[in-house]
């Protein structure tokens, strides 16, 4: 998407063909920082400190850590070591299994001296599927917003989204954020309610400035607020996206979701999750027992980044010294509380039945 | 409550017989700061400003604000005067109301020479009621409490609270906090889910600071982290507060409470709320159609305080630059989702019937 007047993806190859370039989400909004990504142990750290985050930016980050691997050593062991490394960053995104499963499938059978080249293209060729994926994922969602614009004629559609499912989580476009961008594209007027997202803030910090770089009518809201919103009849629709969505439904993402669902339902509000099928585990049934949840620092919660009056980006400390904190990173959404998966095909019923005729080809790897 | 190895109330009147003493609620719990407010426009100011908070301390301050202004004009004029002025702080807290109007009712009838002597004892007497009652909800809330002990010996009670409604938020004791001391001094384990309640983080702020003065164990815990530690199993029960309980058992509290609620329900987690009988709203029935909620500044949203390295208490700001943002700073749960109020004479069941066996020299006033 477009930052000023230059388009930029979330990830991609330096002139050098070699050098793999990330935007430094940590820094935004208050400042727009490139960095540099020049082996696989700094891929591993901008997964693990958050640097490049969302499901499928993890799994286009962790295919071009495999790629700078392979340029220090293409070995069997080499290609293992930074396979292995890249895994233990995060745990709940499954795309990140998958990309580094399907780099793995590729790089294996060939000669050590082809596999950088290999890497490489693999890498962009994921990269590329994935833009591709999330641009479907808006067609296809575009429909629903279509839906319930009709329903009110001259109106905004409300839309509350949790986190950042934006195109900062993806290498471009989003998850949840394209049927928006696609809807505004189709002059279909939107107004997003954006989740805060404590504790790191990735509403406040990326889509706000998403929202507001699109030039998107939003509203920042607390994650406290959004019952009331939809009680006061003030949300549409929820759209959401998700680190891993299990076979039969179930969908992990940003801690706070399964509230915001529990609400929509409540309400009668229509809750979506888009998401690309790189994110699904076919593996996986049963979210809620399943699902391993990161637990992230305490200091997440007991800190709170952003700008001070002079312009310094800092953090403060909001509970007194020595409080304890917990901070599981993810909940998990039962699929019956879904109204539907919106995906790169269409638009899939959260069961089993519903994924598996969307994916007769991947139901049951 | 004890603040060091000194006993505090929240609210008192000086040496002087005349000067109101308030513990500044917006400084903690970085610094404790103890101000003296001399007119009715300073206590306004403070109830307005949220210097103190929490529906019952709300009405021990519009009480001793209504004292302040007999001191400077005690006429019928400048009864009305202060009664308005103070009324028009804060619109959600019925207990504003109900203070305020027990104060007239028992000033106008006197002659003007008598009024601020009169005053400050009713005042007075306004407060020493809700430390009665608030230490009666813990000695209800107690078993509650000692029935879920008993179903899992040796191990701690985990407690979930959102906001404070500690002794922070009354005069001593608090109203959801009551039955957690209750059960601390009868040697019962407990431990507390600290929500940290934005955007002002009463819960970072006031609550996490009340459980470490006392000594009870607790996390601090975003508040969208409720809804997946009680689909964990990690939560026992949780008690909230109110600012505005209506005869039909809807309660109005801090928003975010009503979605703790839904997870509540969803996960067969028993979900109390405490208040002493004047922050019912007799005159109310549904909560979610008739409250007002109030809409608090956008500021409250877009910026965090808190405490840089320094020492330094400061205010970050989280958004872009000119993010809007929305700060609804109530929600109301519907009574069918709350397990019971426990109040100063029970717990009685969150329906118009229960309130009504309860307090039938209230109901229908």
């Amino acid at each position: 998407m477009k930052v000023g007047s230059a388009h930029y993806r979330t990830i991609w190859v330096a002139a050098d063909g070699r050098t793999v370039r990330i935007i430094d989400q940590t820094r935004l909004p208050h400042e727009f920082v490139v960095l540099d990504l020049t082996s696989v142990e700094q891929a591993a750290t901008a997964i693990r400190d958050m640097w490049v985050r969302g499901a499928p930016l993890i799994g286009a980050a962790a295919a071009y850590g495999m790629a700078l691997a392979m340029t220090k050593d293409p070995s069997d062991a080499g290609l293992a070591r930074a396979h292995d490394l890249l895994m233990e960053t995060r745990p709940t995104a499954v795309n990140l299994r998958w990309a580094l499963e399907d780099m793995r499938g590729v790089l294996t059978p060939l000669p050590t001296q082809l596999r950088e080249a290999a890497a490489y293209a693999r890498a962009t060729a994921v990269c590329d599927a994935d833009v591709e994926m999330c641009r479907m994922i808006g067609v296809h969602g575009l429909g629903l917003i279509e839906r319930i614009a009709a329903q009110k004629p001259g109106q905004a559609v409300n839309i509350l989204t949790h986190c950042n499912a934006g195109w900062l989580a993806t290498v471009d476009w989003g998850t949840a954020t394209s049927p928006i961008y696609h809807a505004q594209a189709a002059g279909i007027p939107v107004h997003v309610w954006v989740d805060e997202t404590r504790p790191r803030n990735q509403g406040a910090h990326l889509t706000a400035w998403e929202m507001a770089g699109a030039g998107i009518p939003h509203h920042l809201i607390t994650d406290n607020a959004g019952g009331h919103l939809m009680q006061a009849g003030q949300v549409d629709m929820v759209i959401v996206g998700t680190d891993r969505t299990t076979a039969d439904g179930d969908v992990a993402n940003k801690i706070g979701t399964y509230l915001k669902a529990l609400a929509a339902q409540d309400n009668g509000v229509p809750f979506f999750v888009a998401l690309p099928s790189p994110t699904i585990d076919w593996r996986m049934t049963d979210g809620v027992r399943q699902m391993p949840i990161e637990e992230r620092s305490a200091d997440e919660v007991s800190f709170v980044q952003g700008k001070l009056a002079d312009g310094t980006v800092t953090r403060l400390r909001i509970s007194p010294e020595g409080t304890p904190a917990l901070n599981p990173a993810f909940d998990v959404t039962p699929a019956r509380l879904v109204s539907g998966l919106i995906t790169e095909r269409g638009v899939a019923p959260a069961t089993r039945e519903g994924l598996a005729a969307m994916f007769p080809d991947l139901a049951g790897r």
